[in-house]
């Protein structure tokens, strides 16, 4: 059931089977195995999964090319409910090991809001990561664009900038240094953007020169276009760049502080996990974006699938085997 | 394209990237990803994938839980052929290994068939398994029921059967002791049969004893149903014997004997393979029920995007990054 303010009062007694952090598509697909595996499953999500900005999905098998991220994730909340799984949006804040359960606590509500607490014998991080965007004074015209042809994700999205003029939106050298080059393999036509706020050194500069890349230093004031269609940039001294589609790779925020009390190993910003995606921690499972791996959302969701299956087995296991009764001897 | 006799021979001189061994799930999902990483790939099926006979694919996030698995397949095929991939319906029958590029050899045509041989740098094996089911004189009969009421896999129709008279099919007294205490997670009513196809231990027959999970050795004549309901089977002896739902763990097929002359690392029947989907020759990748995990289709779908992903940054990374030629200084 939906829980909200008004009804959470009861669910904070029971123990939950798991408690799943997150619900998008990670999150979404453990918790209808979780459910179909006869396990109680708590879904906290603070809304707004990575996916919900995808604008097209278009490499997710068995869903046509064109579908919206929201399309994945609204099916799922849906599958989800239809299999009596509880669903809070919620933040949560902390997350306390108490030896045989996690303690849970998530503050309900933008305003106004409440604590609760909620506990479980497993716990599913499914959080994901958020990228961060070009800082402009008018962040609404970065969101008039992003998911549509301002993308995010090059694995993703590199088919759909194939020899397109593609601004490349970077947030460090790094992060030149890392995608540039590949980026090529789609579109060599590149320009570089790092809207003032880093610089970039001579040898990179050098080899960007010789690939013909063009860097610009002056900071964006706005994208151009319509209909969600960008066509460019202007940048705060006035003047226009051209471009058919972009890449943002400014960095991202990995939703895990509320881990951080739990030691858990860790591979750069992403949790290391076994191939059932379990954690460091033997109850503690990480799926999605959060672990080590390929952000994708098909391979998110099947994690989901890992993670629930392990952790049924494991209660199964501890259950022991029904006789039927009425048989016996 | 999709390829046929007439339209082939143009097809066995040039070499692919990438063939995929099997048009189900993992194989659809790789090959959208091969497409949307401008790699070349040929997909050849043998047609009816193990998710064919799934009447509602009820755990695949993104589609209402009464999508036949065979819309799934359809779908996935429908995007791999947007995407240009080339598609042959064909049975291989050997691989082999010439150094840089395999050569796979293909029967083409059930009548009058040709044989051909295509090439490529990478293999995904994707050519999954296929369930034995009980061998009666009439196979149409189990046909009417399986992939309805009658199951083959209990991860993924556990909950379908929950509480309800369930009969388990078995082919060995292994399939016995590895199946039946943990299906009565979802239901305690199992009456079990072995069709008189071998016989039960004496300690495991006192076990299920102990259960009260009756055993009937008397081999099956036919299933008794209407409208893709099975409602009980008849035995030889003309007694019949009523159930609600059916599972059938009498062993399967694993569909690699192509590879049979290429040695790769085993675990148990499965092929072993890293988080990549990797084997252990380092240009075949297998993904789905071939390898070692968890046969769901969701997370065969995800195997697809990890071999396709792993294998376009080999290609890339040996093809180089492209300028923007014009630019040039």
């Amino acid at each position: 059931m939906q829980l909200s303010k008004n009804n959470l009062q009861d669910k904070q007694n029971p123990i939950y089977d798991v408690i799943v952090i997150g619900g998008g598509a990670g999150g979404l697909s453990a918790g209808i195995y979780l459910k179909r595996y006869r396990l109680s499953s708590l879904m906290i999500d603070k809304g707004k999964a990575r996916s919900f900005w995808m604008q097209e999905l278009h490499n997710y098998l068995g869903l046509p090319p064109d579908t919206p991220g929201r399309v994945l994730l609204q099916r799922g909340k849906e599958h989800y409910a239809s299999l009596d799984g509880d669903f809070l949006n919620g933040f949560v804040e902390e997350v306390i090991d108490e030896g045989q359960t996690f303690a849970i606590k998530v503050k309900v509500g933008r305003q106004n809001s409440i604590e609760a607490v909620f506990r479980s014998k497993y716990l599913i991080a499914a959080s994901g990561i958020i990228d961060y965007l070009p800082p402009l004074d008018d962040m609404r015209n970065v969101y008039e664009y992003a998911g549509y042809n301002l993308h995010v994700c090059m694995v993703c999205d590199g088919y759909e900038m194939i020899d397109k003029k593609c601004g490349f939106f970077a947030g460090s050298e790094v992060a030149i240094e890392e995608m540039v080059f590949n980026l090529s393999w789609f579109t060599p036509y590149i320009t570089i953007f790092t809207h003032g706020v880093f610089t970039i050194s001579e040898p990179l500069r050098n080899k960007l020169k010789e690939y013909g890349y063009p860097i610009i230093e002056t900071p964006i004031h706005q994208f151009v276009g319509k209909n969600h269609k960008m066509t460019g940039v202007e940048l705060t001294d006035g003047s226009l760049i051209e471009l058919e589609t972009g890449l943002i790779s400014m960095g991202s925020r990995y939703h895990n502080t509320y881990l951080k009390d739990i030691n858990l190993e860790l591979q750069g910003n992403n949790l290391l996990t076994d191939k059932m995606c379990r954690t460091s921690h033997p109850r503690i499972f990480a799926i999605g974006d959060l672990k080590v791996g390929l952000n994708q959302v098909i391979i998110a969701a099947g994690d989901g699938a890992l993670a629930a299956t392990a952790i049924w087995r494991e209660i199964r296991r501890t259950t022991g085997a029904r006789p039927w009764l009425e048989n016996l001897a």
